[in-house]
């Protein structure tokens, strides 16, 4: 699909439709941005995958948005992704790649007083500890805790629902007993997964008071704004009247339409079918 | 792995590790027979795919059965490639297959008295709606519905928690108002995914007294005797003294041996790792 604007292609990659979530972020921070999103449905979710695996289906997914989409910078909308595969990604394409877990942390830096924070994400994130180095290299503590049922809950359309209330309060719990028994004192919880802006209202009601809930998909458009622009490269306003979006996916294109609009805020237009094997 | 036994060696496919209560079911039944069980985890879940991915993906784990080890028999342990990929499996190898959709239904037909079933499973297994024809073929009126959560939360463990018994309550209050605006009297439940046999016991508790829950991996395992035994080829009882079990993964053979054996009933054993490709 030819580039018809004056504005850069930023290509968004995620495992499925959740990063839509930072789409819509990068969209309310570059509205004059022409913008690739491609899903690999057909292999989700990574979450339950292995780091080889996964930085396979990543490093072909970067590059059918670079080769195929002409996309000059990439965000990879993805936790898992931008936790186990964010080196193999770099190495497949020439383009730069912002990932989802350094804006995340230095978001957390930037609200935490007491430089305590808690982090919760998908199993294979989680096992990454890829927050905790990020967090740590930043000099706060962290505790990372995996909540796999938060995703299916999103997708269920649970995002305001007594049951899921009930679970964020129980995985919430259990990590305040581990802060408790470690000595710490968090307050800052960094939403570690792209599905989880969508229960950003949730969490809200369910962290102690003026404790602060990090949207990492906001932290990552702001980051990627920052990222374009210090490469001379921001898309310059006025050069289109209108955003311009490419949706992509592997597989269940009827399925991405449907739920995608949940994540994006509008409607995902057409979404096309690209196979990239396997 | 070469056969030491003179049974014959029974393939058992799923495209995770929930189908290793179809085994259990099996070892069973067939405590004499040597069964190969693969998981296709590097492509899990099926549930969430297209029917032409499905079909690839339950076609190459097939024959990986029977070429590789020596399979004389398959049982299809899920639901979602029993109701889309049932004849590509067919198509894909020479030996018989047996599927969990029509033991399941048959089962259902036995326990009705009023012809009217309640059948629960994953979303693509629904959108077939393999059930419903299956039951409708046996005479019986069917209503189907896609319970998207309970596979993550058995796989979180919550197996007997207050909020699987909550969400199951939903679940089956959704399907009761549906059975009554159309005028059913359903009798019996049909579990129709190989994760549900581990809330069997909520399941009871659940429905209404009197009614009968119907797990398809027993039922598939009771169909298996039946139809090697009709072939004459049922393991012979003394050829073994153990019954002989290797498990592949295509990807995740930690987790599959850390979570199998729930679902197993004991340990898995070694689990050997398998690249399909893709």
């Amino acid at each position: 699909m030819p580039n018809t604007t004056d504005s850069p292609t930023i290509g968004v990659f995620d495992s499925g439709f959740g990063g839509l979530t930072v789409l819509r972020a990068l969209i309310a921070h570059m509205p004059q941005a022409r913008f690739a999103f491609l899903g690999d449905t057909a292999r989700l979710p990574y979450g339950s995958k292995s780091r080889r695996t996964i930085a396979r289906y990543a490093a072909q997914s970067a590059q059918f948005l670079v080769r195929e989409q002409g996309a000059e910078f990439l965000v990879i909308a993805c936790n898992t992704a931008s936790a186990l595969a964010l080196d193999a990604i770099q190495d497949a394409v020439s383009v730069p790649v912002l990932g989802v877990i350094q804006p995340g942390a230095e978001a957390a830096r930037a609200a935490s007083k007491t430089g305590d924070v808690l982090v919760i994400a998908t199993d294979a994130t989680v096992h990454s500890h890829a927050y905790l180095a990020a967090c740590q290299a930043l000099g706060l503590r962290a505790i990372e805790k995996a909540c796999p049922l938060l995703v299916p809950l999103v997708e269920e359309g649970w995002t305001d629902h007594p049951v899921t209330a009930e679970v964020i309060e129980i995985y919430l719990n259990e990590l305040r007993s581990e802060a408790g028994e470690r000595g710490f004192s968090p307050d800052t919880l960094v939403l570690g997964c792209t599905h989880y802006p969508l229960l950003r209202s949730l969490f809200e009601q369910a962290v102690r008071p003026g404790a602060k809930v990090i949207d990492s998909a906001e932290s990552t458009a702001q980051a990627a704004v920052q990222l374009f622009n210090g490469r001379g490269a921001a898309p310059a306003a006025g050069t289109s009247t209108q955003t311009e979006v490419h949706c992509f996916a592997t597989d269940s294109v009827e399925k991405f339409e449907r739920l995608g609009s949940r994540f994006l805020g509008h409607p995902t237009g057409n979404v096309g079918l690209v196979d990239l094997g396997g």
